[in-house]
């Protein structure tokens, strides 16, 4: 196939394993259908989403490189970094991957979405505070986590992106270390794909905060965070 | 030893301990014999099912090239990647070392296993819906669960198989994700022979629902799953 | 920018990183704003504070080669492993970039810590002795464990330092390792930087405790733990 | 320093690193000094345990080949993988390596086992079998799954233990792994100085259930597993 295609397949493919596995473990951790109830916490969250990244990489980096990200896509171009005529075709396949990503999450997990009230376990959205019912963390504290955690993720993509075959651990440990240390107040989308086309679905779908305009959050965070890392290394670099 | 027969005994090998992990993974998370109850949690289980395939590939890698599972090797060989002559070979040692691990786990864990009435921590299964009492997931959700999950793990074997001595890490961590990710529904057996040959144990012993007709589930939708990633290799190739 | 700058910049932004995602894992683990209370457990806070280490490390130490320790840089120059010159350079970058980590963690869970009535999740402290209620560590096993733990650490560095790109691993694992073995008594923090510049942000802020003279065991005994490794080392080498 | 005594250095300062982090997470588990109650599960003990091998194999594997394991020892000299001569030094190390692991944790958490009236954190026993009080698992199912995991140990030294820097990897996730596996039965401990070690200074401070005829079954059944891993993989290079 040509090597464009290739390109095209690989975001595809990557994105679509790093999001159905990333919607998959948070279906899982809610709808808990193992073991007895109390059995999956935040460490299925965490782990299933950064070992989620490990199979995306690994399935894709030798067809497109492994961006399956709008966020890295978008400010390595804005770096010189990546040619900016091939950004439409990439964020393309990022989208249409994680949506069909997404389905697949929702078509293993049916039955038990369906029989739990369809929870909303497709885009992320703000935690709890813990004191009075249903108080939730306003789009700051997300807004500031989103920006600082895809910072983080830039900074090792533009660090140690040339470590080689190893590369595909440290996208996936930086991943989970985000998701412990600022997963908290919005659930550490770190990529515009991973939220935005599972929450297309979740709106065709019917679920309850899909079309909350808290979309923009992981929409734009992500991207500011990683321009801030792009900013950086290229000054250190000159 | 002769090279076959090096091959024959790999496969054994390397399957009995990934059986003898996972089976007892599960038998220690359902039986909980440590700690207080309630300190067994799913990372048991996706950790334990992903850790046990590391085991069992550093130990047969240099044997047998460690398939350790038929959805493997029956569709590489369709893939004109293995040699069919070899594949029957392959199969008998791999569900006589899945019969031998499940074996051992059994004999481990037997005076628990009675003392609770033998629950079935043998075979996979589906998951609970969690809404009226026992009800669970009928076959489809496992099934899409296992042909998903399935073909995550041989496109990374496609993609990813060649990156030398890190590919059993790649293996076990992959695993462990779709553990997390898609193991709710119907418990990711991702392998004929880690389903089956246990399953075969449990009958033997009179576990009950071992005999399920279920047991198509695993048996043949990983096959599909690890088919679609080779199919789509090959494509990518041509 | 000229290499002093780098190796400052460097050291900034790589104990940032970490002390943003140890200090955040802390506060996720305590405030729990995801799933249902209870999901949340002591694995946040050992892998939560070893993936902090490896993101730090990643992100510097093509810059700085990652000490992100106060203990680590004034042990190796005590040792004769690195000028005394540059220990200035690299302490103040350290407490800087520990004081912003802090701070990033802050505003991420602002509301969350407000509501819960700001609990300090920044700096290290006793644990309980789960007998008489509020009964905790004396000094005594908090000094011990802080000893103990960096002189493991420091084993590892001098003994694995040179192992090229691994090393972050590495050094991510047995800071883990350390959590899970010696974190009860004290809470692991093996970095006078990691402490104490978290705690003169909780002491700005105005949190209750910050301003304990329990402050000098995570500042002094790190020092101590990795001193004693020092010595070990080059006793062994003469 | 001369080779042998770098060889002991390295046996005794590799095992007390071993014993010091597996029973201080067995410590840390059972009187949980953090978060709140339940916070700590069967992970600690997993994970606790694994990494605690990584960081004795790396502090010491340049200076004695990290052994760090009479059954590894022993069974290596069996198999004339080994020099005999060296077997005594080896194992004194090994066992005053882990005496002093032990009283590491001891003092790091002295006032936390004083408080909760000296529970046994040091040395490993039957689980429980969840039926009526006090029901432990008898010696069989501890003796199979010391000599099952001890075999999976030896049979991964064997096969993967030429890969270089990674080995210390391998050697961690196995332990992991056959702690998820076949830790329910007796605590796997697969390592005679991990629990005879830690066993005899509970002897010393009075511990209940430390001189326990149960001694028997950490001491010889590792050495068995690995031996039959030594002898099976002998042959298949024959």
């Amino acid at each position: 196939m040509r090597i464009v295609g290739r390109a095209f397949v690989g975001e595809v493919l990557g994105t679509l394993l790093l999001v159905l596995l990333t919607v998959g473990s948070a279906a899982n951790a809610v709808l808990q259908p193992r073991l007895s109830p109390g059995a999956y916490g935040y460490d299925s969250l965490a782990l299933g989403s950064g070992l989620a990244v490990l199979v995306g990489v690994l399935a894709s980096r030798s067809l497109s490189g492994a961006h399956l990200n709008p966020a890295v896509t978008l400010t390595l171009a804005a770096g010189r970094l990546f040619p900016w005529r091939l950004v439409p075709l990439y964020l393309v396949a990022q989208f249409l991957g994680g949506f069909l990503g997404a389905l697949g999450a929702f078509v293993a997990y049916r039955e038990g979405l369906l029989a739990q009230g369809m929870p909303n376990v497709f885009s992320t959205g703000p935690g709890f505070l813990r004191t009075e019912p249903e108080a939730l963390y306003a789009w700051t504290g997300p807004a500031v986590a989103e920006t600082l955690g895809t910072f983080a993720l830039m900074s090792v993509i533009l660090a140690a992106g040339k470590d080689g075959r190893i590369v595909a651990l440290w996208l996936a440990l930086t991943v989970a270390a985000v998701g412990y240390g600022l997963g908290g107040p919005g659930g550490f989308a770190l990529n515009p794909a991973r939220d935005f086309a599972p929450r297309f679905l979740a709106w065709i779908l019917g679920v309850e905060g899909a079309a909350s305009p808290y979309l923009l959050v992981p929409a734009l965070f992500p991207i500011l965070g990683a321009l801030g890392a792009v900013a950086m290394y290229r000054a250190l670099d000159s």
